[in-house]
């Protein structure tokens, strides 16, 4: 299906797209293109890539298809790089967890030439990062959300669906604003307050005597907090305006519930205590029921 | 070690611990008594207790340990309907995850006897309930937390500590009012955060697109309002002075957090992310170095 990928970024994101691509035969050859030649000795010794190259010239030579899985903040400085070798046919696509602020820097860099790019967010990860983390069946069962530009060619946007299929993903379309909007919601928000709440407790006088007591309901609250502060301070800097409109909803939503509280309504609390936990309990049906995985048997008749 | 323990609330709780006391060999006849005897017939089958009784003063005769299992807004009921048939050298505990105000019911209703019940809250549960959740190695390596009253006797105290170390917990002390503090910060809000989140999103016009991108990490920030609406009310207006101090001290770090990012200040929010996710990590080594549960062979010799 492809001729040639390259990789910017082969750490758990870019490195499972290649091993996912290349476990459904998916590809002739992956290249690794990073400024470091350390990560890239070790995604080549795990067989992640076929290639590797810090050179921008000599990795994009004939390459069909470009995944940009670096931090956010980075995309228009390796897109400046890439441009003076990008070839018209070559498609780029990116992994970012923020879409508005990555298509904007796209287009500054790209000018007349943003229809070869086509910006992506698969919605996966795992705990741990860098290469060695990277497996093919990341993506299976997973969404992959594209947020295509009106110039992007339709069979442009339609070979990266095919990638990410490949990996066993479900594609969805959003806007880079809707996209931008959902996550900041279900993603952005909840990382915010788990850093908050821990941080709130670290800096208490008596830190140590809470953390004793802290038990498996807080390991799992605060589990986003073990994420990566510096791609975290990006990503809700990447999407400020989206992720203030939540922040500020939900602390309305704090203030209200701290009024029942205060004023001792029972069943105020409830009302709210039971529409979350319904809501809940529904969520969690809905994927069991639409969203089991499909066996790899099944996906690699595509 | 006991000759007859009564379990008032044979579920999860109550029927683990009955479990834990019959599998260290640590009781003769163990006793349950509730209002319906529906939940006492399926606690007989499954064997959590060698005898039923919908009756106190039948339950209570030569009894020599109770434990309260019941929601703590139910405690004033239970210890009223105990009183009459309550024998002199009988010893009453609890496991309810509020203090203060089990205290404070247990000091109205038992007046002069209150030297008969010592306060305790094991940390352990599961995500389902009800007797056929309870397993005998619920509080293995587990905390238990003793709040014992100045009117005590310290063989009482050390009785209970007994039943519990049975049990494969371990055992923590502290007084009503430090436990109620602790658990409001690393429990009771984030119980309440993780309702007001799911129910912030769930009245939003758009909540079925929203909940459509929730992913893993919403899941388990998110898991904790799984829980009994019915129950985290209870707890949360039984703790409202303590909670609302941490409410309110949260709120006051979202609020400096909100201006951090409305200024786009890179450095102050990555301070604070960072600050949580070290304070996370160690507090994860810490529990993973000191806290490895016993194995049941080097618990049973005891």
């Amino acid at each position: 299906m492809f001729d040639k990928v390259v990789i910017v970024g082969v750490g758990l994101i870019g490195g499972s797209f290649a091993l996912g691509l290349k476990a459904a035969g998916a590809v002739r050859e992956i290249v690794g293109l990073e400024r470091s030649s350390e990560a890239l000795a070790r995604a080549r010794q795990l067989g992640i890539v076929d290639a590797v190259s810090t050179d921008p010239q000599e990795a994009l030579h004939g390459a069909d298809l470009v995944l940009l899985a670096a931090p956010v903040a980075q995309t228009a400085g390796i897109l400046a790089s890439l441009l003076p070798w990008l070839e018209p046919h070559t498609i780029v696509t990116d992994a970012g967890s923020t879409k508005s602020d990555v298509v904007a820097s796209a287009r500054a860099v790209l000018q007349e030439r943003i229809h070869q790019f086509v910006p992506g967010h698969p919605i996966a990860g795992r705990e741990s990062n860098g290469p060695d983390a990277a497996i093919p069946d990341l993506y299976r069962g997973k969404k992959a959300v594209l947020t295509p530009l009106p110039e992007n060619p339709p069979a442009s946007v339609d070979k990266v669906a095919a990638a990410w299929r490949a990996c066993g993903a479900i594609i969805h379309t959003l806007t880079p604003g809707e996209h931008d909007k959902v996550f900041a919601a279900v993603s952005h928000l909840p990382h915010l307050l788990a850093y908050a709440l821990v941080d709130d407790i670290a800096n208490k006088p008596h830190a140590d005597l809470l953390f004793q007591y802290a038990a498996s309901g807080f390991r799992d609250f605060t589990r986003i907090a073990g994420s990566s502060p510096e791609m975290w301070r990006d990503i809700s800097l990447a999407n400020r305006d989206a992720l203030l409109g939540e922040l500020d909803a939900y602390l309305a939503q704090l203030n209200g519930l701290r009024a029942r509280l205060a004023d001792a309504d029972a069943a105020g609390l409830e009302a709210v205590y039971g529409n979350a936990q319904r809501a809940r309990r529904a969520w969690i049906e809905a994927i069991e029921t639409f969203e089991t995985p499909p066996s790899p048997d099944q996906e690699s008749g595509k």
